[in-house]
């Protein structure tokens, strides 16, 4: 039997940080996912509610890929009054060919993290206009900086604001992002985040808010939204109303956005229609369909995270743990 | 955050064979099963037809059990082609009140292997007849030699026959079975198991059948059947008369076996209703219905196999690592 190679988070971070190759590894995965027969299973999820406890697991597999990822996310919300993180988990990637585990990923979620933030760039890539050059980040966690550094991966950013609820939150966060890209980062305080969208090029939307933090009325033409907060039925970043305002809404997978993202509540006020056809990310970077075809156009993307991104970026770590000759190979 | 305890089959083999404690540990799972508000979502399934392969994902959360197992069983059948196995796989176990991944049994489906086979000794202690001591084993292959070896645990079996449709893979099973247990395990000729069941008190199927090995007319007073190889919609080792024939019918778990066990084949039949009620194994264990209730009864009890097996074997394994020191820990 082949080796298992076993990768941890610390092994993970030295090799895989945001570059060009990983959002081109994602972008691959979404137009996969728009014109091959991708097998995508429902969610397994687990439910364990005397602790506060769920468990999902997902998976996908992508024809072309010679791996295909199977990932378990426990997120257990009790688990900061032990001092430990509610939100964990690995991948595991097998081949294609003979589902032999070829590694496991220790990763604690941070190989999600990476994906996510490379499908940031990826809409960018295609919706945002060429010359995009002021970040509106709403948020200030982990999907804030990360996704502030993928769009510089893809656009002329040369100044972001950063607006947050938590309004300290939003300084660090700033500092932070300042020191590490070399741009000027600014955090925007306020009641709401009117100012820091007011004339931004791109807006990225990271929150786990359940209520809109993002009102329709102060979208301007020219500007790209990615709205990739909203992950779950109860979550909402976006006014419905931005959904028709938007002169191209584009979706990571369709059906989930009617089930989990913003056009999920966009469905509910009754301002998109539940068999309404929109664009898929994936069928604009494969040029099926045209992404953003003028300079005025509001653009409007709704990422709610996909498993073929979890079997791209796998696949893509697993070459480079083994090009680097790191993880740990075990024999079963 | 804790460490991971990465546990190769090589050391599983040493900590983990058949005894009384796994006997005992899998009882509790099947009594849970019954008795407890078991979370056990249902299988997730991915197919990869360009390679013939398949994989499951299975899992369970039994109140009481400190961790909860997930199971990943890929099989890939034109892995022989490759001189590899077609089945393999690995389990985890994650913390029931963190959510925290505990440990990888990187057992290549021999923890599922050892909890099936306490599985048919569960279903003898509470089925078959006190004094049982002729066992017939139709079937050579991994689970013939574990189901016989999980018999003699609890009952006095002093002889066995195996029946097998390769004479010569039934020859080996019983030489290799009698110099390991110590009793006498003759192979059984013919074109078919009857001579093997006539006048033994056990029976117990192990093979992928898709018709039926075992007749109905072919059962006496007294004796107990245990179906075991049934997992699958399109699998089929009894004839469906027998489950009219027996005088108690016992399923692992009613849902599944309506659904993939022996039972399925009888409710296809018209030979049970599909609404019609039988005891499950866990409610006799429990002691909430009766077993074997006289000498002459028929018994017949069909698995499937379950999540909450998997549960309790990988909980038992991971507290005898840990108690042996063995398997290698990861800090993530």
């Amino acid at each position: 039997m082949p080796d298992i190679t076993i990768v941890t988070e610390a092994d993970l971070r030295k090799t895989i940080t945001l570059d060009h190759e990983i959002v081109d590894t994602i972008e691959a995965a979404f137009v996969a996912l728009a014109t091959k027969p991708v097998a995508m299973p429902p969610i397994m999820r687990l439910d364990i509610p005397e602790h506060r406890g769920e468990v999902d697991v997902k998976s996908a597999y992508v024809p072309g890929f010679s791996g295909f990822a199977i990932k378990v996310s426990p997120g257990f919300f009790d688990n900061p009054k032990l001092g430990l993180p509610s939100v964990n988990g690995l991948m595991m990637l097998l081949s294609s060919t003979t589902g032999l585990v070829e590694a496991l990923f220790l990763d604690n979620g941070y190989l999600t993290d990476v994906r996510t933030a490379a499908a940031g760039a990826v809409a960018a890539r295609h919706l945002a206009r060429e010359d995009a050059s002021v970040a509106a980040i709403l948020g200030a966690g982990v999907q804030a900086k990360l996704q502030l550094e993928a769009l510089t991966l893809v656009r002329p950013i040369r100044e972001a604001r950063i607006w947050a609820r938590n309004a300290e939150k939003a300084s660090a966060c700033a500092r932070d992002l300042s020191e590490r890209l070399g741009i000027k980062v600014e955090a925007m305080p306020g009641p709401d985040a009117k100012e820091a969208v007011t004339g931004a090029d791109v807006i990225v939307t990271t929150t786990p808010a359940e209520l809109p933090i993002l009102r329709a009325d102060w979208l301007e033409p020219g500007q790209h939204v990615t709205a990739m907060g909203s992950d779950a039925e109860h979550k909402n970043e976006v006014e419905p109303a931005a959904i028709a305002r938007a002169d191209l809404y584009v979706a990571d997978s369709l059906a989930q956005t009617r089930r989990l993202g913003e056009l999920h509540h966009a469905i509910a006020a009754g301002i998109a229609a539940d068999d309404q056809s929109f664009a898929e990310l994936g069928a604009i970077a494969a040029g099926t369909l045209a992404g953003r075809s003028s300079e005025g156009q509001i653009t409007l993307c709704d990422l709610t995270g996909t498993g073929v991104q979890d079997t791209a970026i796998a696949t893509l770590a697993f070459s480079r743990v083994a090009r680097a000759g790191s993880g740990t190979k075990f024999s079963t």
